[in-house]
């Protein structure tokens, strides 16, 4: 699967986000990864719908929406006429993960399905085939700048050889902790997807991102 | 009391914030009004802590943070922290009103208890003494951009009477439908702080923005 790197704007400086954006597109970002944050599903509120349709327009990039809330089904046409290009929902945070699947895609989105660091890869076994992306959280989610938890990885190279075994091509995405000490193991492990918040956006953000995609070639 | 005019920025261009913020600053705004949205407690999930800590710097003005969310109490320490000055829960959503005002109080920020439409005033007759701002809600919170809903200055009004008798001082805000066409009322009604979204922020914010303050001469 091709590489692609999606920085998460839940580490920019939102009062400058359109320049900041623009920085990350211009020096070669994949996909915005965009954060939702209910408060209730992880202990922090980020940002949603507002944000969302005031900087769809700022890239064609495609925008990597991770809802991180209780009973993401309510959102997901929300999110997918702000201009969501993928849609990625917790398997532990849906009631009837193959519905909300089928929801992603009956409004035109890419489906994800998201895995918290504890929770298994045979918690998805069933439903691989009818997803375009699983993402491996390698931290806990609702804050950015955290240490990734290395037995994350293992599931990400478990979930990379059954996903060969099943002939399926799907895209692992990596999420928490990723930076340029941490991102050859995520690679190694099989991930193609690299999600990096603070190892973009805290300094220089197009030193940032070509250092990355420099490991990533 | 003192009038102020509150830009929400629930109306802004998220790509552009930092600008944005400063025109309503530099025109003339009394506080910055920041509406926090779960899409739990309203159906929608606006913005929270990410954004606070990162325009919190642009402005000395106060920051007004209204929490539109389920069990506020949660969160009332880390929007302190992250420079709220004012917090303002919805009575509703309170199962221990009292308790949840004096958390804001010692927490250092100052308390506002907000009304959704339907909710009379009399839900609040007891902690009036106790609170800084009362915020009538004239329309139903979750949207920008929605028309007044006439009745609810009759609760301003009330309420305006209310404190008087009973010889408080305390702020009475309205948020929703206020533009210039509506304001006058507002006012009339007794309201002093003035919440104003898309009138402000949708076209030329420093014309808006003197517009509105023309009015509150």
């Amino acid at each position: 699967m091709e590489k692609c790197l999606a920085p998460s704007i839940l580490a920019a400086d939102f009062g400058n986000l359109k320049m900041q954006i623009e920085a990350a597109d211009e020096a070669g970002a994949g996909y915005i990864h965009f954060d939702v944050m209910d408060g209730l599903y992880v202990p922090s509120i980020s940002f949603g719908l507002p944000v969302l349709k005031s900087i769809r327009g700022i890239t064609d990039k495609l925008f990597d929406v991770h809802l991180m809330i209780v009973d993401p089904e309510r959102y997901i046409k929300d999110f997918a006429e702000a201009g969501a290009d993928i849609i990625t929902v917790h398997a532990e945070a849906c009631k009837h993960l193959d519905a909300t699947i089928d929801l992603i895609k009956e409004c035109g989105a890419m489906a994800g399905v998201a895995l918290n660091p504890a929770t298994p890869i045979e918690e998805i076994t069933h439903v691989l085939d009818k997803v375009d992306m699983v993402l491996i959280m390698t931290v806990n989610p609702g804050f950015g700048g955290q240490k990734l938890i290395p037995y994350t990885l293992k599931k990400v190279s478990d979930l990379s050889k059954l996903c060969e075994e099943k002939g399926l091509k799907l895209d692992i995405e990596v999420d928490g902790g990723i930076n340029t000490d941490t991102i050859d193991a995520a690679l190694e492990a099989g991930a193609n997807v690299i999600v990096a918040g603070s190892a973009v956006f805290k300094g220089d953000i197009r030193a940032n991102v070509e250092a990355l995609l420099e490991k990533m070639k």
